[in-house]
């Protein structure tokens, strides 16, 4: 089954408002198996609508459209898919209700203009709207479906929940199961000339890369009628992936959205064990890194952003005579500043950061994109120089996943 | 003149990436008097591309395609846009340099695939990528033109704002000049209910609005044959719109990227004023987005993350019984924060953040999205409760910006 999806709306295509419904549609539509091969913006243009349905309808069995369902003269969607699909418009019992109902619920008056919601394609089936007065529909002619959704989020999101993800489910039959490889200490080209043979030959899993700052993702995605039929094939394409990255694969997981801090924070759960951060150039980016995974609390004891040098010596104990001596970014104060957390924090895992994020700062000696990185545990303390690149916010990122990445391997007790 | 935007990608059409290059290329045109009907999304399926451009170009003047530029299999786009404008492809000295330069620059091994990157349509400009292997180009044939822009946005908006916008300033012949009125603690829809009058009814300037999370963004834009023209009728119209809002504009700018952090960082720097922050369910997101401006440094002493009680108190001096009493999220807990980092840290303005982003942790007493600010300087201390609604990201990012407007009005010596 393929599908498409079409946002409406001006502020959409004029980029006022950031089409996440897209992005939530997509998800879902490849977790449920359905296939899409468009996804199109218009604005709230009649012509251009119609004819971006039409052509929608001649490549695809669902057109999936968010947004234009309200009460406004603005709000053209149903009709202009109804004609597309060549059926007529009428009032609908039950959708007049639902909209009445939601009023008389609201506590709000209801002005006539919001009974243009209540008017639908002929046989349309009516998605309730738990969250706001246009309801949804799907129309269905000639073996191909329209299914007219909600823009706000809060309101599309419950729907495609409630109505459309059942109606998709009995109606397609095929399952997609996804596992993500993420990969951290090799860039995108290498992973590719390493896999590219197998990104290429693989049919069913199919292997495909993304890659994002400073991480690469590897995506395996099985088609199958079962969703249990999915693992083994999946072991098998790992194992040779695997065979050809070893180490840099840090997590394996079924989410697209996964993340270091969380492979980080999971891995400290597991161990038992406490982690607290004192950063200069990232500014607290690890520790808010870390905050923004639910549970958090238990493993992050404390982070401190110890950016001028007086915070370094008052917070973290660092000598006076080091800063002096060796410079803010050094080994020396790396390493000082973890150890001082070490005995401050009590926490098991203590990592700092120190380094010249730009655009000012570099010297010859000590350029912009110089970042020390210290750890101390129980088991003492070391640290090491990363030489990055990229403006300001890229290497605050990097150093941040270098952290991260430091914290995950000292959790699960590996070398760093 | 007319422009559509053609995003490449099986990760964005899956969803696994948000299209925030649509977004922000849509507002860049329409600044630049452009004119934009329709933007799609492909995978990287050759097919499906070839058709997407050309369908693009039967219907637009300049087609801006983002991603599919990389060293991969995958990375079809030029070779497709080429095709469909009828041009062949070859390897190009200047971009061979610049993928060459980048390597020996950042120190890392070339391998031979990414030569493809140097490989770009006969007569084609080459548009120079500051952050990334593969440079971009304009391909122009027959009046009409498409122009290759890098998928991830650190390589995308550089490469826009130094080469495709002077190309479309040149192309179009006008001038567009902004200013940007930056609002905080009103929302969205009473602004508009306050001004939409002139937004409907202004016409050269234009005022329109963009939303992100907590802010809203008055744009103001001229259109004149000559860059001086704009000043004084940019200054009727900002007077207009001051009269309806007053106080909620925090900032005037004429970059449409500013922020409350380079606002406050601004504004302790013209003060003399030194800040300090004590960061609980924010988790360090205040500080890391006053380190994010360049200069910080100066201004910014310290600040920490004390996420878990025993943090608060051995950290900032919060009493246990304080705590036990009133527990993390209060008002006595948010003064006591603050008043310990003032007496600890040195700084003129010390600021504290304690709450509960949720999911978990809400009770009927303090539900999830009770925040409290608390603020001490040399005047004193005082504390305030917030309310705020959404999921864990959307309260942290609402409370850093409240605690950033806060120490944006302690700098200006605003009141509270």
């Amino acid at each position: 089954m393929i599908a498409e999806i079409i946002a409406v709306g001006t502020e959409l295509l004029m980029g006022q408002v950031l089409n996440t419904n897209g992005q939530y549609l997509a998800r879902r539509l490849s977790e449920a198996g359905v296939t899409l091969h468009h996804q199109t913006t218009v604005g709230d243009n009649p012509q251009r609508l119609e004819e971006a349905v039409r052509q929608a309808l001649s490549r695809a069995d669902v057109v999936i459209t968010t947004g234009g369902l309200g009460p406004t003269a603005d709000d053209i969607t149903k009709e202009l898919c109804a004609r597309a699909l060549d059926l007529p418009m009428e009032p609908n019992a039950e959708a007049e209700a639902m909209v009445r109902g939601w009023f008389v619920k609201n506590g709000r008056p209801m002005t006539d203009n919001n009974l243009r919601q209540a008017v639908f394609p002929r046989g349309a089936r009516i998605l309730p709207n738990g969250y706001g007065t246009a309801p949804g529909c799907i129309a269905e002619k000639d073996g191909k479906a329209v299914i007219n959704l909600p823009g706000p989020p809060r309101e599309l999101i419950p729907m495609y929940e409630q109505s459309v993800a059942p109606y998709l489910a009995a109606r397609s039959g095929a399952h997609l199961v996804s596992r993500y490889l993420r990969i951290f200490g090799m860039g995108e080209s290498q992973v590719e000339s390493l896999t590219g043979d197998l990104m290429r030959e693989s049919v069913n899993p199919t292997l495909a890369p993304y890659c994002s700052t400073g991480e690469v993702q590897l995506r395996l995605t099985m088609r199958c009628r079962t969703p249990e039929e999915a693992a083994p094939h999946l072991d098998r394409l790992e194992a040779q992936v695997r065979q050809r990255l070893g180490d840099v694969i840090y997590a394996v997981t079924d989410r697209p959205d996964d993340s270091m801090e969380r492979a980080a924070v999971e891995a400290l759960r597991a161990a038992g064990k406490t982690v607290a951060t004192a950063e200069s150039c990232t500014g607290g980016l690890i520790a808010s890194r870390l905050v923004n995974v639910p549970g958090a609390s238990q493993v992050f004891l404390q982070g401190h952003v110890t950016y001028a040098n007086r915070a370094k010596e008052s917070v973290l104990g660092v000598r006076h005579e080091t800063l002096a001596g060796f410079g803010a970014v050094s080994r020396e104060t790396a390493l000082e500043m973890a150890e001082g957390l070490f005995e401050r924090s009590g926490a098991d895992i203590c990592l700092s950061v120190t380094g010249i994020a730009g655009p000012d700062g570099g010297t010859p000696d000590k350029p912009v994109g110089l970042v020390w990185l210290g750890l101390c545990t129980a088991r003492g303390a070391r640290a090491q120089a990363l030489h990055l690149t990229g403006n300001r916010e890229r290497i605050r990122t990097l150093a941040a996943l270098h952290g991260l990445h430091w914290i995950l391997r000292a959790a699960r007790g590996q070398d760093i």
